[in-house]
């Protein structure tokens, strides 16, 4: 274990992460370099800095990344209305890559060999990252002391920073919640507790970004959100830069009970967990993303795109942000969203969101075409005869020979 | 137009049906057959009886496929979690080849040689009557008479019925719903009218099987669905048919304010058209069905399963139940479905539609295995490192020999 | 038919389109522009001229499309390893986007309202031809003369021929194949006569590009391919344009009994035919091509890959080469050929095309991590228990919740 | 290690699996039971018996298992013809669903707690092998020397035999080849030695099963092969069963030069790797199943097949036939066997395998349809007309919209 002489930890400046700092130091006998990022998990960053230095850590990072997490990771995955296994908007997957990204890159910078974190041995996110540190730098070193301590208990954790004076909010501790939870700006998230037990139903004091439908003011919220090669660039016709576009959404689904999620989900890892989520913005980009394209996308394109789109969700959600497959289907979804630009009219009430109008110049809704009145001659019915003899003839001639069809 | 000698109609009783009656016996001089099935439209198709008998027909088939409708169909589509576009849960489209079925069967027995219908040139639905047709007797003859006829507005039509003593009811032809509408136990649809402008919010008064959410009881409905093999056999404990199971959750649907749909379709027959839906119902049955494979399902055959959906929904979208791609995505999904029996819970409140619980005897949620507590060695994290160093090796090599990676 | 002033015609210089010209003179009354173009189907195309104005034609367009077809058609298409239904290169789909493109732009150009060709109505290539003239050109009219006219057999034809003093090669008729050939620099095609019967072996001198593999050299032969990004970009070292490629593959593969195919395939619109085919060129390509590609793809690139050929020759085939979702698949397949580059060694051998040899500056494969030799520590074997535990972790709690597993 | 009892070993009776007898009799001081199979790997499996028991071994099952390794794991693969990154036909894969099955069936008739195999710790036959185990036996213990043991040269392995008396047949030993070779009924492999460099040719005197292109007879062979459901029924009109069916193609196709393969390929556990492969009766198999659905496949399920085979072929490689995901692919690849039935009659000749013609009871190929001749009004052409207005509709709109087409 002598061989790492500098380790870049990705740091939340709570317990768990400065006992790693610690335990790295004196573990592998070698520098820590500590990177706090402000993804929009809600908490301030800057008082992480203190706490590293406290701990001996000479090189600090903070960084607020949220505009470069919301318009190069959340807008290109919202682009493949990504979901998956049906209900997860793949908040927690989808901040995985840049987080994995800068501790390279600060690697990189700082010399050092290898990079470290605090995510468990039995969870995605451990996943996430090192895929993603490997990919990006192929020698690097991957420290993960959830897999390699023997700390696995919240009292010999306490005891350690006892030992090591680190100083514990006992207060903090006490108070603690008793879900283990990850934020950003796309969504939080919890797992564990009650919620261990698929048939309990979440205690409404947990959720923290929502109002309950229940408790969701009694008037509707209308709001307009204008689309630009498939990503939002204003609200109620302000522009607006992605994360502030997330951000004021967040604030305006929360508000109305929109987003709430409660799942069983199968990790990569091999097992099944329960997990529940706030997507309070991401909810409501998804929906007005589907109605622009609804409106903008050719139809074969669009099919294409839906059965491509569970494919891509899984890639992200099992960490491969960086490889070849996720860039190959980047590239065939960014191809389709050149034109789906334009205005969508969303009702938000008590956890719904309801499309109420959507119009583009880009629009293929052929309204001369499509309607139940004369169309002047603009679609020729009898073409439907021809139409579907054709496409009947290859099921007429398997029941002419006698094939059973039912 | 000689060679007809006899035909079967899907008669609804309506005008425009009754116009076809005649139409058909003048044009094709030949007898005609009437077909009215009730597949839980919401209206009596008895009468249908006395006004095809006024139309001088003789062989009436008035039947009530409502359980088969959904034993059959309704069932089957629901096992894939079907959805077109993202959105649309194929009211319409799933009761079609039923419809076909028992035309031809009808003709079969009373030696008809040929079918009619009353749908448009315009919509999916003459495809879906059609290539079912074919499917089932290749050899039968289709008349569409909207595709042939010169009566293509209100005013021909009614100047046809007054030439041909076709009973008209005045005052129900004024009060007509400005909508295009069709209605089963799945759901009713909407199109035409304000509706043809997608930018155009749907007026309150055009729903007509759920109140708004705004005005669904304040205090939520709690209900426990029962599955046995993908299906719905039992609400809150009580044994129910499929068709009762799908008739009661229409009402609490309906009361919630569950299952409105807008949007924006592309059909098969090449153009865009906006549609609202009620599907109270089948909104309940997908999220509860999600839920259950949740705790049921193995991952991988849950992610193929999602694969496949959206192939799936367009085959039947695009009318080809009757095919063999069909039965052999069928075959695929229902391989699946072996295991996924036990309960699920759901809170109904003003158009949501939320998990509250979830429990099987098949379930492989293995809370020994997920807990973040000490799960006393049921799995071991360290066996994490080798599985993610294997998955990273291909990125690693990649990266090794200096390809790009972002 | 008045309303047509002057039609683009695809014009073989053959009987068969000297009749259309003719027939839309007389029919249409309107004015004719032909179009004849080289696209390696090795014949001479100047003769066109002359025949052109001898039947009144005053706009005559006559070009040598080879580099263009190869270079924008045929390249992009292997890039996918395109087969259809396992068998088929798409030797005649692949030529109908660039002559439909050809049509629509020398009817824009010479302000022409209507396009024709040659082709049946039971084939596909009306369906290529038409719906690539739409995609351009969505308002131009199309002309079919053999959906549309009663000269349906060959003496109807001579009849017309005589009435119209159009200039027949009695001999040539006479020594006419009795097979419909069709032919350009990817492949010769073959189908009718005695091939109407699948159980009917084809005839030694129905073949025209190939010796048999009987009557090939007994030595073989050797040939190194350079690729490029995808792309064949020399010969043996030697630097050649994509049709310069193609030309010597060709030869190549002839001479050494390379490239026949008999096959039953399915049309689009709807029956199965019986085709023979030789590519002899096309077949060595697809070998070297997925040979280099064996070197430089990442694993998960190259099955996703796989997983999208068969619909992108399906589009192909159907006809949609001037659609989104062809750029959609193209621009996913593109992305993934940018390390594609290195040399593969042929053997040619009576019909054999045997890879000798493969090798790449941007080779993936790691001789230190595959040897079975001792590899220094590139390869943990101990990290594949890992490995394979948590991938088999759902099958084991799958298991130990006695589902059934054979 | 003192926990396992006794163990189930797949045992060659070759030196290494040998030498894991006593290795695991020492190091797990436990019981070892041997399983050797004959799946037709050419070597007589009956003098495993005495050097098991001279090894101290009580418990040896020795299995004649060829025909069902053909009949229930090669049958039903090659039904979707099945091919893995467009070269492998997958002949060492196939084979360890059914080892591995044997292995578990005699742990648990014996009572052993472990199994054991002498696969490599970079290969991809440890995966299949210990999925599959762990599958069927969710508890059991597996013991993988190779990835345990330091006995990873020859010359250790030497010294281990002298050590503990086992016998080496030294002469044998210096002859050995120098490939890793692998064979059963449907192929045998070679990697190593020159091949671990992919620019060198395999040298002629490495093949075993077939005679190269060059030395095969002047004269072509032809055969008939029967097809009943999917699979091979009968040669040239005789009865056989799976097993004996290939043996029968093997000796055909090695006689011919057929079915050898050069490729590099892509192992589940992350590397490339360099493979030779000789499948001569597989190779036949598999042209004469293509040549069969060519006739007797409706083609939206022939399409449906092949875009599915790419990931069923991928499931088998990795070492999941013993999963749900295989169980629903194999499902739906059942279905449509049901009327793949007829007769395929093939050319053999130097390495080439040639269909010569194809009938069948179920053909949908309809001669009368498909003509180029006068077709009596089985087809009417102008039907295509409306067929290409509707399809072409969407790319209309967006044409005349002004969208991009190319």
């Amino acid at each position: 274990m002598s061989d790492v002489k500098k380790v870049v930890l990705a740091y939340s400046g709570g317990l768990d992460t400065s006992v790693i700092v610690k335990w790295l130091q004196e573990t592998y006998n070698c520098e820590v370099v500590t990177f706090t990022a402000d993804i929009g998990q809600g908490e301030e960053v800057e008082p992480a800095r203190a706490k590293a230095k406290a701990l001996g850590v000479k090189e600090i990072y903070i960084e607020d990344l949220r505009e470069e997490f919301v318009r190069d990771y959340v807008y290109p995955m919202f682009r493949a209305n990504t979901i998956y296994e049906g209900e997860y908007l793949l908040g927690t997957s989808i901040a995985r890559p840049l987080i994995a990204k800068r501790l390279i890159e600060i690697a990189n910078q700082t010399g050092a060999d290898a990079i470290s974190h605090g995510a468990t041995g039995k969870g995605n996110d451990q996943v996430r990252f090192e895929l993603g540190a490997y990919a990006l730098k192929p020698g690097v070193k991957v420290i993960a002391p959830w897999r390699e301590w023997d700390l696995n208990s919240r009292e010999k954790l306490m005891a350690y920073c006892q030992q090591h004076d680190i100083p514990v909010d006992f207060a903090g501790q006490k108070k603690k919640s008793p879900y283990s939870m990850d934020a950003n700006l796309l969504h939080i998230s919890y797992e564990g507790g009650i919620l261990e037990d698929p048939w309990a139903e979440a205690e409404e004091d947990m959720w923290r970004w929502s109002v309950s439908p229940e408790a969701a003011p009694d008037e509707p919220t209308y709001v307009e959100l204008t689309f630009d090669q498939g990503d939002i660039v204003a609200i109620d016709g302000v522009p607006m830069k992605p994360h502030e576009v997330l951000e004021k959404l967040n604030k305006m689904g929360g508000d109305n009970g929109i987003g709430r999620l409660d799942i069983v989900e199968n990790r990569y890892v091999g097992m099944k967990s329960r997990g529940c989520y706030e997507t309070p913005g991401g909810t409501i980009m998804l929906k007005a993303h589907r109605a622009i394209e609804s409106l903008t996308l050719d139809r074969e394109e669009a099919h294409l795109k839906d059965e491509l789109m569970p494919k891509y969700a899984e890639v992200i959600y099992n960490g491969y942000w960086w490889s070849p497959e996720r860039r190959m289907l980047q590239a065939a979804i960014d191809e389709t969203q050149r034109n789906v630009s334009g205005v969508v009219r969303l009702k938000l009430y008590k956890g719904n969101v309801i499309v109420a109008g959507r119009q583009s110049d880009q629009s293929l809704f052929d309204e001369s075409i499509a309607t139940f009145e004369d169309d002047a001659g603009a679609y020729d019915q009898k073409d439907a005869e021809g139409f579907i003899k054709l496409n009947a003839l290859r099921l007429r001639i398997a029941a002419g020979k006698g094939r059973k069809q039912d």
